[in-house]
Protein backbone atom coordinates (compact mmCIF):
# COMPACT_ATOMS: atom_id res chain seq x y z
CA UNK A 1 0.00 0.00 0.00
CA UNK A 2 1.47 3.38 -1.05
CA UNK A 3 1.87 5.53 2.07
CA UNK A 4 -0.41 8.15 2.84
CA UNK A 5 1.15 11.33 1.97
CA UNK A 6 -0.42 12.98 4.95
CA UNK A 7 1.63 10.84 7.31
CA UNK A 8 4.54 12.23 6.26
CA UNK A 9 3.44 15.69 7.18
CA UNK A 10 2.44 14.52 10.73
CA UNK A 11 5.17 12.15 11.79
CA UNK A 12 7.44 14.98 10.37
CA UNK A 13 6.70 16.75 13.47
CA UNK A 14 4.77 14.18 15.73
CA UNK A 15 7.67 13.42 18.33
CA UNK A 16 7.49 9.80 19.68
CA UNK A 17 4.10 9.61 21.26
CA UNK A 18 2.46 10.35 17.86
CA UNK A 19 0.55 13.57 19.24
CA UNK A 20 1.03 16.93 18.31
CA UNK A 21 0.77 20.00 19.79
CA UNK A 22 -0.71 23.04 18.34
CA UNK A 23 2.64 24.46 17.59
CA UNK A 24 3.50 21.17 16.05
CA UNK A 25 0.11 21.47 14.47
CA UNK A 26 1.12 25.02 13.08
CA UNK A 27 4.74 23.81 11.81
CA UNK A 28 2.80 20.34 9.84
CA UNK A 29 0.13 22.77 8.27
CA UNK A 30 2.73 25.47 7.21
CA UNK A 31 4.72 23.13 5.87
CA UNK A 32 2.25 21.06 4.07
CA UNK A 33 1.35 24.14 2.39
CA UNK A 34 -2.68 23.68 2.61
CA UNK A 35 -2.70 27.59 2.83
CA UNK A 36 -1.94 28.11 -0.26
CA UNK A 37 -1.26 31.67 -0.64
CA UNK A 38 -3.12 32.22 2.36
CA UNK A 39 -1.39 33.54 5.29
CA UNK A 40 0.03 30.29 7.31
CA UNK A 41 -2.69 29.37 10.08
CA UNK A 42 -1.92 31.26 13.43
CA UNK A 43 -1.16 29.38 16.96
CA UNK A 44 -4.50 30.47 18.35
CA UNK A 45 -6.60 29.17 15.29
CA UNK A 46 -4.18 25.84 15.47
CA UNK A 47 -5.08 25.74 19.54
CA UNK A 48 -8.93 25.74 18.09
CA UNK A 49 -8.54 22.90 15.73
CA UNK A 50 -6.70 20.82 18.26
CA UNK A 51 -9.77 21.53 20.86
CA UNK A 52 -12.56 21.13 17.96
CA UNK A 53 -11.23 17.46 17.71
CA UNK A 54 -9.62 16.40 21.18
CA UNK A 55 -12.32 13.77 22.74
CA UNK A 56 -9.91 12.59 24.83
CA UNK A 57 -9.36 16.06 26.33
CA UNK A 58 -5.35 15.78 25.90
CA UNK A 59 -4.44 18.98 24.60
CA UNK A 60 -3.32 17.28 21.81
CA UNK A 61 -3.85 15.62 18.45
CA UNK A 62 -2.95 11.96 17.15
CA UNK A 63 -3.05 10.75 13.13
CA UNK A 64 -6.97 9.51 12.99
CA UNK A 65 -7.82 13.67 14.17
CA UNK A 66 -5.32 15.03 12.07
CA UNK A 67 -6.92 13.14 8.65
CA UNK A 68 -10.50 14.74 9.79
CA UNK A 69 -9.15 17.99 10.22
CA UNK A 70 -7.21 17.72 6.89
CA UNK A 71 -10.24 17.32 5.28
CA UNK A 72 -12.70 19.70 7.14
CA UNK A 73 -9.94 22.56 6.23
CA UNK A 74 -9.77 21.45 2.58
CA UNK A 75 -13.53 21.94 2.45
CA UNK A 76 -13.53 25.60 4.55
CA UNK A 77 -10.63 26.62 2.17
CA UNK A 78 -12.64 25.54 -1.07
CA UNK A 79 -15.57 27.71 0.11
CA UNK A 80 -13.62 31.04 1.00
CA UNK A 81 -11.31 30.32 -2.47
CA UNK A 82 -15.19 30.35 -3.99
CA UNK A 83 -16.17 33.73 -2.44
CA UNK A 84 -12.52 35.22 -2.42
CA UNK A 85 -12.62 36.07 -5.93
CA UNK A 86 -9.75 38.94 -6.54
CA UNK A 87 -7.45 36.28 -4.55
CA UNK A 88 -7.14 39.06 -1.77
CA UNK A 89 -6.92 36.17 1.04
CA UNK A 90 -9.95 38.06 2.66
CA UNK A 91 -13.77 38.26 1.86
CA UNK A 92 -16.42 40.82 2.72
CA UNK A 93 -18.70 41.01 5.52
CA UNK A 94 -21.24 40.16 3.31
CA UNK A 95 -19.81 37.16 1.40
CA UNK A 96 -18.51 35.47 5.01
CA UNK A 97 -22.45 35.27 5.60
CA UNK A 98 -23.47 33.97 2.17
CA UNK A 99 -20.21 31.29 3.51
CA UNK A 100 -21.78 30.20 6.45
CA UNK A 101 -25.12 29.57 4.45
CA UNK A 102 -23.53 27.30 2.06
CA UNK A 103 -21.76 25.32 5.45
CA UNK A 104 -25.25 24.93 6.42
CA UNK A 105 -25.86 27.06 8.90
CA UNK A 106 -29.16 28.95 9.54
CA UNK A 107 -28.23 31.95 11.47
CA UNK A 108 -30.81 35.03 12.59
CA UNK A 109 -29.53 38.25 11.03
CA UNK A 110 -28.11 39.32 15.00
CA UNK A 111 -26.38 35.79 15.33
CA UNK A 112 -24.77 37.03 11.61
CA UNK A 113 -23.60 40.52 12.97
CA UNK A 114 -22.56 39.41 16.16
CA UNK A 115 -20.19 36.84 14.04
CA UNK A 116 -19.22 39.11 11.75
CA UNK A 117 -18.09 41.78 14.26
CA UNK A 118 -16.31 39.40 16.13
CA UNK A 119 -14.49 37.89 13.00
CA UNK A 120 -13.60 40.90 10.82
CA UNK A 121 -10.64 42.99 10.68
CA UNK A 122 -11.02 46.31 9.16
CA UNK A 123 -13.86 45.26 7.45
CA UNK A 124 -13.16 42.39 5.95
CA UNK A 125 -12.58 38.77 6.86
CA UNK A 126 -8.91 37.42 6.66
CA UNK A 127 -8.61 33.47 5.71
CA UNK A 128 -7.32 32.42 9.20
CA UNK A 129 -9.96 34.59 10.60
CA UNK A 130 -12.82 32.69 8.65
CA UNK A 131 -11.15 29.28 9.57
CA UNK A 132 -11.29 29.67 13.14
CA UNK A 133 -14.54 31.09 12.99
CA UNK A 134 -15.67 27.82 10.95
CA UNK A 135 -14.13 25.80 13.88
CA UNK A 136 -15.64 27.42 16.51
CA UNK A 137 -18.67 27.38 15.02
CA UNK A 138 -19.09 23.47 13.97
CA UNK A 139 -17.54 22.94 17.86
CA UNK A 140 -20.43 25.15 19.30
CA UNK A 141 -22.77 23.49 17.33
CA UNK A 142 -21.61 19.92 17.97
CA UNK A 143 -21.61 20.76 21.53
CA UNK A 144 -25.59 22.67 21.46
CA UNK A 145 -26.94 19.12 19.47
CA UNK A 146 -25.19 16.77 21.67
CA UNK A 147 -27.47 18.57 24.76
CA UNK A 148 -30.18 18.68 22.08
CA UNK A 149 -31.22 15.53 21.97
CA UNK A 150 -34.92 15.88 21.13
CA UNK A 151 -33.81 18.14 18.21
CA UNK A 152 -36.29 20.88 19.28
CA UNK A 153 -33.64 23.58 18.79
CA UNK A 154 -33.62 24.27 22.74
CA UNK A 155 -30.82 23.04 24.93
CA UNK A 156 -30.35 23.50 28.88
CA UNK A 157 -27.21 23.76 30.30
CA UNK A 158 -25.72 23.55 33.17
CA UNK A 159 -23.49 26.70 34.51
CA UNK A 160 -20.47 24.84 35.36
CA UNK A 161 -20.85 23.05 31.65
CA UNK A 162 -22.34 26.28 29.94
CA UNK A 163 -18.54 27.58 30.67
CA UNK A 164 -16.53 24.90 30.16
CA UNK A 165 -18.12 24.51 26.46
CA UNK A 166 -17.67 27.99 25.73
CA UNK A 167 -14.31 28.75 27.23
CA UNK A 168 -12.52 26.12 26.04
CA UNK A 169 -13.04 27.39 22.06
CA UNK B 1 -14.87 70.58 38.50
CA UNK B 2 -11.12 69.17 37.56
CA UNK B 3 -11.29 67.36 34.43
CA UNK B 4 -11.25 63.52 34.57
CA UNK B 5 -7.66 62.46 33.33
CA UNK B 6 -9.15 59.78 31.54
CA UNK B 7 -11.17 61.87 29.92
CA UNK B 8 -8.33 63.13 28.15
CA UNK B 9 -7.08 59.26 27.15
CA UNK B 10 -10.62 59.05 25.80
CA UNK B 11 -10.80 61.71 23.87
CA UNK B 12 -7.18 62.23 22.26
CA UNK B 13 -8.60 58.88 20.13
CA UNK B 14 -12.41 59.38 19.99
CA UNK B 15 -13.54 60.78 16.80
CA UNK B 16 -15.93 63.76 16.67
CA UNK B 17 -18.76 61.10 16.90
CA UNK B 18 -17.58 60.28 20.79
CA UNK B 19 -17.01 56.55 20.15
CA UNK B 20 -14.08 54.60 20.08
CA UNK B 21 -13.56 51.53 17.97
CA UNK B 22 -11.20 48.53 18.81
CA UNK B 23 -8.12 49.85 16.88
CA UNK B 24 -8.71 52.92 18.70
CA UNK B 25 -9.07 51.33 22.04
CA UNK B 26 -5.93 49.49 21.76
CA UNK B 27 -3.90 52.98 21.04
CA UNK B 28 -5.92 54.70 24.00
CA UNK B 29 -4.40 51.97 26.37
CA UNK B 30 -1.59 51.55 25.04
CA UNK B 31 -0.80 55.61 25.43
CA UNK B 32 -2.28 55.42 28.89
CA UNK B 33 0.07 53.04 30.36
CA UNK B 34 -2.44 50.94 32.21
CA UNK B 35 -0.72 47.77 31.01
CA UNK B 36 2.35 48.82 32.99
CA UNK B 37 5.48 47.22 32.16
CA UNK B 38 3.14 43.85 30.77
CA UNK B 39 2.50 43.56 27.31
CA UNK B 40 0.35 46.08 25.43
CA UNK B 41 -2.97 44.56 24.85
CA UNK B 42 -3.74 42.76 21.24
CA UNK B 43 -6.02 43.86 18.76
CA UNK B 44 -8.29 40.73 19.68
CA UNK B 45 -8.37 41.67 23.51
CA UNK B 46 -9.71 44.99 22.45
CA UNK B 47 -12.05 43.94 20.49
CA UNK B 48 -13.11 41.59 23.09
CA UNK B 49 -13.52 44.53 25.91
CA UNK B 50 -15.79 46.43 23.52
CA UNK B 51 -18.40 43.39 23.03
CA UNK B 52 -18.12 43.06 27.04
CA UNK B 53 -19.61 46.58 27.48
CA UNK B 54 -21.12 47.34 23.88
CA UNK B 55 -24.88 47.13 25.10
CA UNK B 56 -26.24 48.32 21.41
CA UNK B 57 -24.06 46.40 19.69
CA UNK B 58 -22.70 49.35 17.63
CA UNK B 59 -18.82 47.80 17.77
CA UNK B 60 -17.93 50.86 19.43
CA UNK B 61 -17.15 52.15 23.04
CA UNK B 62 -18.62 55.35 24.63
CA UNK B 63 -16.96 57.56 27.15
CA UNK B 64 -19.25 56.02 29.98
CA UNK B 65 -18.32 52.19 29.00
CA UNK B 66 -14.59 53.31 29.06
CA UNK B 67 -14.55 54.33 32.23
CA UNK B 68 -16.23 50.90 33.44
CA UNK B 69 -13.88 48.81 31.32
CA UNK B 70 -11.24 51.10 33.36
CA UNK B 71 -12.50 50.45 36.37
CA UNK B 72 -12.62 46.51 35.31
CA UNK B 73 -9.12 46.15 34.11
CA UNK B 74 -7.55 47.67 37.23
CA UNK B 75 -8.91 45.02 38.80
CA UNK B 76 -8.05 42.25 37.09
CA UNK B 77 -5.02 43.70 36.87
CA UNK B 78 -4.04 43.58 40.34
CA UNK B 79 -5.10 40.17 40.69
CA UNK B 80 -2.45 39.45 38.15
CA UNK B 81 0.32 41.12 39.48
CA UNK B 82 -0.19 39.63 43.19
CA UNK B 83 0.02 36.30 41.29
CA UNK B 84 2.80 37.39 39.03
CA UNK B 85 5.34 37.96 41.98
CA UNK B 86 8.59 37.46 40.43
CA UNK B 87 7.02 40.12 37.31
CA UNK B 88 7.73 37.93 34.53
CA UNK B 89 3.99 39.06 32.68
CA UNK B 90 3.27 35.32 33.20
CA UNK B 91 1.36 33.11 35.74
CA UNK B 92 1.37 29.85 36.23
CA UNK B 93 -1.64 27.67 35.69
CA UNK B 94 -2.28 27.02 39.17
CA UNK B 95 -2.06 30.85 39.88
CA UNK B 96 -4.91 31.13 37.14
CA UNK B 97 -7.04 28.70 38.69
CA UNK B 98 -6.59 30.46 42.30
CA UNK B 99 -7.10 34.21 40.64
CA UNK B 100 -10.52 32.68 39.22
CA UNK B 101 -11.57 31.46 42.54
CA UNK B 102 -10.28 35.20 44.01
CA UNK B 103 -12.86 36.66 41.43
CA UNK B 104 -15.39 34.94 42.75
CA UNK B 105 -15.89 32.11 40.14
CA UNK B 106 -16.94 28.52 41.73
CA UNK B 107 -15.54 26.18 38.63
CA UNK B 108 -15.15 22.44 38.38
CA UNK B 109 -11.74 21.00 37.71
CA UNK B 110 -12.87 20.32 34.17
CA UNK B 111 -14.01 23.60 33.46
CA UNK B 112 -10.43 24.91 34.92
CA UNK B 113 -8.41 22.83 32.48
CA UNK B 114 -10.45 23.58 29.75
CA UNK B 115 -9.90 27.76 30.39
CA UNK B 116 -6.01 26.38 31.13
CA UNK B 117 -5.29 24.59 28.28
CA UNK B 118 -7.02 27.85 25.93
CA UNK B 119 -4.93 30.18 27.57
CA UNK B 120 -1.43 28.44 28.43
CA UNK B 121 1.11 29.94 26.23
CA UNK B 122 3.98 27.48 26.60
CA UNK B 123 2.88 26.28 29.86
CA UNK B 124 2.28 29.60 31.17
CA UNK B 125 -0.91 32.60 31.11
CA UNK B 126 0.65 35.92 29.68
CA UNK B 127 -1.03 39.15 31.07
CA UNK B 128 -2.73 39.57 27.64
CA UNK B 129 -4.43 35.99 27.91
CA UNK B 130 -4.94 36.57 31.38
CA UNK B 131 -7.43 39.51 30.80
CA UNK B 132 -9.19 38.18 27.66
CA UNK B 133 -10.65 35.07 29.79
CA UNK B 134 -11.42 37.70 32.24
CA UNK B 135 -13.04 39.88 30.04
CA UNK B 136 -14.73 36.20 28.16
CA UNK B 137 -15.71 34.50 31.49
CA UNK B 138 -17.30 37.81 32.45
CA UNK B 139 -19.86 38.37 29.57
CA UNK B 140 -20.05 34.72 29.12
CA UNK B 141 -20.90 34.29 32.54
CA UNK B 142 -23.86 37.60 32.27
CA UNK B 143 -25.17 36.27 29.50
CA UNK B 144 -25.88 32.84 31.29
CA UNK B 145 -27.29 34.49 33.99
CA UNK B 146 -29.75 36.63 32.19
CA UNK B 147 -30.78 33.36 31.05
CA UNK B 148 -31.29 31.77 34.17
CA UNK B 149 -33.75 34.30 35.97
CA UNK B 150 -34.70 31.98 38.75
CA UNK B 151 -30.72 31.62 39.83
CA UNK B 152 -31.02 27.65 39.75
CA UNK B 153 -27.71 26.98 37.86
CA UNK B 154 -29.48 26.01 34.69
CA UNK B 155 -30.08 28.10 32.03
CA UNK B 156 -31.85 27.08 28.37
CA UNK B 157 -31.05 28.54 25.16
CA UNK B 158 -32.28 28.75 21.87
CA UNK B 159 -29.90 27.47 18.97
CA UNK B 160 -29.75 30.97 17.34
CA UNK B 161 -29.22 32.72 20.75
CA UNK B 162 -26.34 30.26 22.08
CA UNK B 163 -24.66 31.05 19.01
CA UNK B 164 -24.95 34.83 19.41
CA UNK B 165 -24.03 35.01 22.68
CA UNK B 166 -20.88 32.42 22.42
CA UNK B 167 -19.46 33.05 19.04
CA UNK B 168 -19.22 37.23 19.59
CA UNK B 169 -17.17 36.93 22.32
Amino acid sequence: MAQDPLYGYFTAVAGQDGQISADELQRCLTQSGIAGSYQPFSLDTCRLMITMLDRDMSGSMGFQEFKELWQALNGWKSTFASYDRDRSGTVEAQELQQALVTMGYNLSPNALNGIIRRYSVSGRIPFDEFIGCSVRLRCLTDQFQRRDTSRSGHASFHYDDFIQVTMSV
